[in-house]
């Protein structure tokens, strides 16, 4: 059928099958990307659906605009001027359902079948799955602790080479491997971009969750002239299930293309979750210092899992990330964790092989990915104890 | 620029900008398709978001199901059972951020550029929109006051010509006209339907608000071996602003293509306003009496607009709608609508040209929709006077 060929790329894995099955209760996940749940601040988020719901009822349930609900655009500009010292007008921020509509909407916007879009490999599995669903041809770039290599960039920007269209980006704790991009080298991968006038979408869901270290500045605020769009988003420091984000760009031909996909897409995102979203925030100081508590138990639930890999994965290597959700394991030897993973929900614990997030070939098998957001630290030191055991059982089969 | 090309047709309209400069408060506006604001259950809303939060408040503010949540998918399967005879389960019913997701979804599974689309003509721009930002080649279908007609969806289908990837229609008070297939006609478009194996995307977002006669079947249920797609929302008989809407399909494989476009696309609607549905619907009978209630009020509205078109609109016709939002005019002789459009402000009311709505070449320019269920029967006789005055003055001019 017509549309099966048009899935290419977009067939349900394997993994996630295997995946669906260590959902059950007595499974410790570290396979998710989940916050942790028991963090969400409900009674805010309770308060300002009321406080909603009393201030102007009838303008939270009508049809409103696609570019997004006016107080929260400001709200944004704010945010982002304190948090990444980036300066933008509320008419430059369109209001995204989650980031992931951020990126849907700049496929269908830029690109056509066969286009080449480059990511840092490994790569995020979400933005794949967008580019691919538009028939891109994603390009993985060399990445090492510091990010992606600027050699790898002007490689792939040579001129015998056909034109990327953009390069995807997540500097700050990236999605799979946790690492952040360093200061030095923002400022390369910015100015090979500007020079070679490529466009840069910069993914920052995770920058608030910081650890330890400086906070280090957005590429486009590095490289005034670059061409430029910047994604933020509230599922990682209020709630995901809200589906508010956004995407921020100077560029006004295609912000005004990109609000044109998202009115064709499904005409607006709900005008009452953006304004829960925009009530909860009000409170001045309030989010930084629920960020701050998220950052303290993050922080505390990545030491642990640091310490716990130390003691029951001694056949492998792991970076220590300053922030986010996320840290990436490289086995020794050619274990294959797609394979090992087929024993997990045997042993009640579940993480995500890192085959899927590498681009082209070969692709390295013996990697995974572990998130330290959503499990208790109790639950952290069983969940590694159960997968040392099942490491060594597959080592031993 | 690349992305100005992949926009073609989906460009702001001079006619929508037009319609801003008539946003203002003083203006009255029968151009939008908006529910009536003071019937929106606002009580039973905001006790719904309370209890959504004090059930199981992490569960709505958590990641979901990229095909929706469970209750509500399930309620859905009742409410389309009760109101339109129709069977379906729980694992048909794809949650959709409003039916506008839906057609955008289709598109992007279904079609290809150049692919053909069939429309009735006059057809609803939302759709038109999301077919052509995929650059699909819509096609007009013939219509008269029964729906469209038999033969030239006959001709569409004719072996000489490419073969459409479906066929698009609003069978209860289509947008713009307000018109719904008779009995008669929906046997027949989904006879010749079935015979070519055409499949049929069925948008039913107004079914619910039918003022006289006997309810009629969906297309589907007509003729079991239909290759179908049903579309509905709670848009117009709760509250757009939740942006809660649902696809149903029993083709499996469509289903999935479906689901993982969506998951591409935005990973999930908000769990929270999914959540709030489900529960707002809960009590029995609630809804139908709600329903009832906006259908009394908009039933008194149309009343009032149709008599005011008599009075100040002799030089047209008219038709009327036995239910939905909106009804249909054409003026005598080759007054262009658009150009009477321009003076709209200056006289404080607003109505939509139809010449956006057709489709095809000639397109008349002589129609515009009206809506007659945003504003009051007070406003609806002032703004109908206005009206008159401003036809009288572009037929002078």
């Amino acid at each position: 059928m017509i549309f099966a060929e048009r899935m290419r790329g977009m067939k349900p894995s394997a993994i996630r099958e295997i995946l669906k099955v260590t959902q059950a209760p007595d499974v410790i996940s570290f396979a998710g990307g989940l916050p942790a749940p028991e963090l969400f601040p409900v009674a805010e988020i309770a308060r300002a659906a009321q406080q909603v719901m009393n201030e102007d009822p009838t303008g939270a349930l009508q049809y409103g605009l696609t570019e997004g609900h006016g107080p929260l655009r400001s709200w944004v500009t704010t945010h982002v001027a304190e948090t990444v010292r980036l300066h933008a007008e509320a008419s430059d921020v369109l209001i995204t359902q989650g980031s992931q509509q951020a990126l849907d909407l700049l496929s269908k916007v830029l690109l056509d079948p066969g286009d080449i879009v480059l990511v840092e490999n490994p790569g995020y599995l979400g933005a794949l799955q967008a580019f691919q669903s538009y028939q891109a041809d994603v390009v993985g770039l060399d990445a090492d602790a510091d990010g992606v290599r600027p050699a790898a960039l002007e490689r792939a920007l040579a001129p015998a080479i056909r034109r990327p269209k953009f390069l995807y980006l997540i500097p700050n704790y990236q999605n799979p491997t946790g690492t952040s991009m360093s200061a030095q080298r923002r400022c390369e991968i910015a100015a090979i971009a500007a020079r070679h006038q490529l466009l840069v979408v910069e993914d920052d869901p995770y920058g608030r969750l910081r650890f330890e270290g400086e906070a280090l500045p957005a590429l486009g605020e590095l490289q005034p002239d670059l061409n430029w769009v910047y994604l933020g988003t509230v599922s990682k420091i209020l709630t995901p299930g809200l589906r508010v984000a956004w995407l921020i760009t100077r560029d006004k031909l295609l912000f005004q293309a990109l609000a044109m996909a998202k009115q064709a897409a499904d005409l607006h995102t709900s005008t009452f979750t953006q304004r829960v979203v925009e009530v909860a925030v009000r409170p001045a100081g309030w989010l930084a210092q629920h960020v701050e508590t998220l950052c303290r138990v993050y922080r505390a639930r990545r030491d642990v899992m640091l310490h716990a890999l130390a003691e029951h994965v001694p056949q492998g290597r792991w970076n220590r990330p300053s922030g986010g959700l996320f840290l990436w394991v490289t086995l020794d030897g050619n274990i294959d964790t797609t394979e090992v993973l087929k024993a997990a929900s045997e042993h009640k614990v579940a993480f995500v092989p890192g085959a899927p997030f590498w681009v082209g070939q070969p692709t390295p098998t013996n990697t995974f990915r572990l998130n330290f957001s959503n499990a208790s630290e109790e639950r952290i030191l069983e969940g590694m104890a159960r997968l040392g055991k099942l490491l060594r059982a597959a080592k031993a089969a």
